[in-house]
């Protein structure tokens, strides 16, 4: 192993710096030369490459964002962008590349990998949608953001008596909603894994509730619709008015909670470990605590299950 | 004096908790029978009184949002309203009434004591947009709110070289605005009372900075426009894409800060001492740290002076 | 099934409100009728019972500490301590007991069910030793506060190069003071589990590290030794300056985490489901998302196995 | 004027780098050439100076700590100290100071401006100890700081029904503790300013309070006495058992609020600006929103005055 080259690509999630961290201190702690790429994908095609040591990484850890910076990766998804990308990474003698990122980075470092590279994925998305696996880097401190926002609505809500809709992201899964949801007390949550419940969440929320509850918060995925849809809705089928809260990109910000930062300092670690042992081709992860290494190709192909038993939860719950 | 009696009226305001604490407490403190009126102006008119005690009070402070609820006040701008309200507190032996909230509930105070009671005006409100008081209860909270969010979105905007507007509540005021635009380091500000800037920002912004930044915020005041229509603004004109936040009624929510409850325990427990001195109609406030009580109907036709410095400060500091 | 009652017992942890509040709405929705003990066993045998109803666990669930309140069982551990407790409960009617707490809650909750009624416990504890599970809840509250606070303790050791010690809880264990050193990029972490260390950990403070680190941030738990025992050591043995932050029940508080929360929402209703299925005697948990239940009697005898690799990784890291 | 030096001196202060930012930012704006000194008054007798631009203080505002360093500054205070300064500030063409922080250090900065040099004090601390200035930078975060842990522990102390006692930084002064016990609902507050009140707040406590209240937050001024100290005189003369919180230095950490920012961003250009029109010797503050400039070596000799209604209002407020 020569030179290792670590890049975070797609939407950013927090913790990805807490990887970027672990990841080019293990390298070099092992003695390997460290590169950053700057820009994603991308950044490969540019040569923004840039040497790093143990201080590149220092403080990084507590923030946002990616130090590396990020780029969506569509050009490598032709063969073109493979090959190029390959001749770029072989003329800088780098073997080994370490990809961060949500499931299409993934994907990309799967193709990568079949140039000859050696490839690690680790997951990073704040919308916890990459098959096999139980939970993303950014997922908890994404969770931990929606929830200290709905706390705050409820202030107000309860205040006023009135029908709070959350817009909340997760791209075509309603994970993020649904555990956010039961976390912050939702009284409904809509998500696309549930599209045919809408009727009777409608109808249920026009009936109001089993007590004389005084506020409703409803979280809705943006997968399922937009809160502006849901809100012409309610308005129109039910006659309620209601206030919308769409979070946008806040949800991807904010200082990683400690167990995004555990995660990402373990798979980071545990990338580079594999990396050494000559494994590749393989997405890190944990189960039960315990770090797991499965197939970059198999994995990606597999359905994400939902848990029916956590989406009836706030129905008893929030009574 | 026999029985007091405090209300919440309008948009709640972070603190709003702790001042209805101080009146409370200071009432009780002075032997006075302190009365609760849920749900604002309204309340009165619909007899919604309470008896209050210490204990009604306790572990309030730290909470967003009004344990008393509110409304907005419009049937208190008619003589019939005032008339009501003023017979209905009659009947219960209320004498003199703590209203809190924003520059409309101080009006109606104003005209609830032209009808014979005492009324004491606390402002509070995140718009800070009473005339003839440099602060109001809750702006300090949001003004927390907002650069917490902006810090946020920076994050995610500069690992991915953006342009993020954020849309700040303010109703006619640039206030909160401009204030979050300071401390949050925006690189642009747009106000209703700078409504003539408006084309030479997107021209700056066209250009580009003075150095190479790699990001952009640009916050911008309901009042002046929203998020959406300077998205398409700047899509246009300026050939520049952005991401849009709106913040909507998270603004309002949240635990108080230090500042905001201080504020509010000091102005509450002020309000009572005035009406035992026997002073009524008077808007009560701070400045430079000492309590100061003015007239609400004159100060309420004041007009609102934007800083002209902190306005210009950013151009300097984002540079 | 006729009654069933929920109690918090030892010292308190963020989410047990939430637990509180899932295991009453659960037990509502299934039509049984639900009684508070306050005050932990201490208020079995006082008789500090009361009902409750859905809106009795409104709005806590966002709430530290426990409304239920409690307070440490040592009587229950003697024959006359439980012999009363059931009695008391008999009279009353209650023939099943949630008990949400740390170890010794779980080992009363064991010695309870011995009289013949059904409990089931919940592990709720901030320093995470409780044999058989992986994590209990309030440990990542309490994992987060840490971190948070090393954060804020970095800010200022980074601006006068300074070595600062910060004293973790854990009782016998060195769990908190892991995963918070580790999530909070501690140089070092000392650990009762790895007592021996001590001494090759001084002298690699002595040393410095391996390249000019301006600061040191030194994690000690308090099963280990305490933070001023450690300060003395390193003045003496070292020759080095440092500073002790010892964070105390500040560690204890605050608003619970979304995982908290969550994790105490499924845990108390699946309490509850289990107790109506007329299982007993059993501690309930989450192993890889999936809730499980365990024998209660069989599993505190258990040891807790620390994870080597997770020692080890700082070390690594903090290069 | 050519070169603009700026450094910071003393306990660091959240606000600090913010402050930092806006002075370089403004210089650079006015054109003038801007060095760093690293380390305080220290760093110049070292020599260790650096070149700032723009970039070099991007992205620190919202950051604790001092991004330049801090020291005491003893050496300052003798004639040797103060000419070595002046020759080496001479060598590098520097004819301008800016020092940010406490007491100490802005007599540093007057007996520095009496070698010749312009010197413009901007006051930060924690402390709030500054004669003459109503506020300094600092102070609303560490108030902030200290009132979240206060809601922390009385989530905890509500639980177990205990007396907690929490030590608060300010020096000699009790600013810190008193506003902190006012925003925190602190039941009791001992201040050095008030000492001969101790005796009378130990009996209220051995009473017990006006109604049954299950906990009391005690909040202690470290310039008062230790927590562990009135531990003990809680124990031996009122037979009170509490627990204590000493919260060291996690008090100067953590991101600025808003206010700070914003207080240091004024004060900062500010400075620059009186510099630029030949001022010199000064302190800049802001008085109700205005900014105002004192003269450094008249003011410092003021004696600060305690707000004797401030103290007197957790009386009637924590009934």
């Amino acid at each position: 192993m020569k030179r290792m080259a670590v890049l975070t690509s797609g939407a950013d999630a927090p913790g990805m710096n807490a990887a970027i961290r672990a990841v080019v201190r293990s390298g070099i702690y092992n003695k390997i030369e460290m590169i950053g790429v700057k820009g994603g994908f991308e950044g490969i095609l540019e040569e923004r490459l840039e040497s790093m040591d143990a201080a590149s990484v220092g403080s990084i850890m507590q923030r946002g964002g990616t130090i590396l910076q990020s780029s969506s990766c569509e050009k490598m998804f032709t063969e073109e962008g493979q090959k190029k990308a390959q001749s770029i990474l072989h003329k800088y003698e780098i073997d080994s590349v370490v990809v961060i990122g949500g499931k299409e980075a993934l994907q990309a470092a799967a193709l990568l990998e079949k140039t000859g590279l050696a490839c690690i994925g680790i997951p990073a998305t704040i919308d916890n949608d990459v098959p096999g696996v139980t939970e993303t880097i950014g997922f908890d401190t994404a969770l931990n953001t929606v929830v200290d926002y709905m706390d705050r609505i409820r202030d107000t809500a309860s205040s006023h008596e009135k029908t709070s809709i959350i817009e909340v992201m997760g791209k075509d899964t309603g994970n993020l909603a649904l555990w956010a949801g039961l976390a912050g007390g939702a009284e409904n949550i809509l998500i696309p894994e549930k599209r045919e419940d809408l009727h009777s969440i409608i109808e249920e929320i026009k009936q109001g509730g089993t007590r004389e509850k005084r506020y409703r918060i409803i979280v809705v995925a943006e997968g399922m619709m937009s809160g502006a849809v849901l809100h012409e809705k309610l308005t129109k089928e039910a006659g309620i008015e209601s206030r919308v809260t769409s979070l946008g990109h806040i949800q991807r910000g904010g200082a990683p909670t400690a167990r995004d930062r555990i995660f990402a300092s373990r798979l980071g670690a545990f990338a580079v470990d594999l990396l050494l042992e000559g494994k590749t081709g393989q997405l890190v992860t944990v189960q039960d605590r315990q770090l797991v290494n499965l197939s970059l190709e198999d994995t990606l192909e597999q359905r994400i299950e939902m848990d029916e038993s956590v989406y009836q939860l706030p129905k008893k719950l929030s009574i």
